[in-house]
């Protein structure tokens, strides 16, 4: 807990309890969830944590980089602790969404220009069908 | 028309006026429109024309591959007639999306599985200040 508190504080974020519990979620929960996501699991913890506050915490650590903001499914937006250069693959028949080993060469230091434009955020989506419903559907 | 109506009868689509009058805005608009975008045109040219024929109607193009949903804002569906492997750029200032002109070689034909998924649909999304925002705030 001593370890997020002071990623907190390292960006100048109050480390109030709920917010620690939140990002504790986020790093042990790779599923890249959605905000009620995370609502639904705190509150079994924490009865009295407010809708509100779990999506002004979800807010501030985007604002802050500490998570991103994926649109892949274009119904929702889900959250990723991994801020690291990476790619996503969501699954049309389970709805599962997968970090994918593909690193892009645009937006590296150096490379943050495209035809002009200056980029400080870059997003890969691939869909189709997962590894795991693939082998359900061949079986 | 004559192209666009042989366009829509090649995907075993009904060429009404309506669906051909769509095809034709597409394809004479880059500016990757939302649903209601296309309906607020269209209704200037045929003020009978409903927002559920328009809605159905881009639905029907999607599910036959004539056009491609971006979900690059996160807010809501924009739509592109240029189905061919290509990124696409958002300026935070402007709010405008950019073709961008890099190819990925993911997804092209024999590349089309990562990490053991099968792909069918791929999206390079950038995010950034676009060229002309950045040249109006230099000055």
């Amino acid at each position: 807990m001593e370890a997020l508190k002071q990623k907190l504080v390292d960006e100048g974020i109050k480390p109030t309890f709920q917010r620690i519990s939140i990002l504790k979620y986020l790093e042990e929960n790779s599923k890249h969830p959605t905000a009620d996501m995370i609502y639904d699991f705190m509150r079994k913890k924490m009865p009295t944590i407010s809708k509100t506050t779990v999506y002004n915490t979800v807010h501030t650590f985007l604002e802050n980089g500490l998570i991103n903001e994926l649109t892949i499914t274009g119904q929702e937006s889900r959250y990723d602790i991994n801020t690291h250069n990476h790619h996503h693959f969501l699954c049309r028949n389970c709805g599962k969404i997968y970090d994918v080993d593909i690193q892009c060469p645009h937006g590296l230091p150096g490379k943050d220009v495209v035809d002009g434009h200056k980029i400080d955020e870059i997003h890969g989506y691939f869909k189709g069908i997962c590894q795991d419903c693939l082998r359900k559907n061949s079986s």
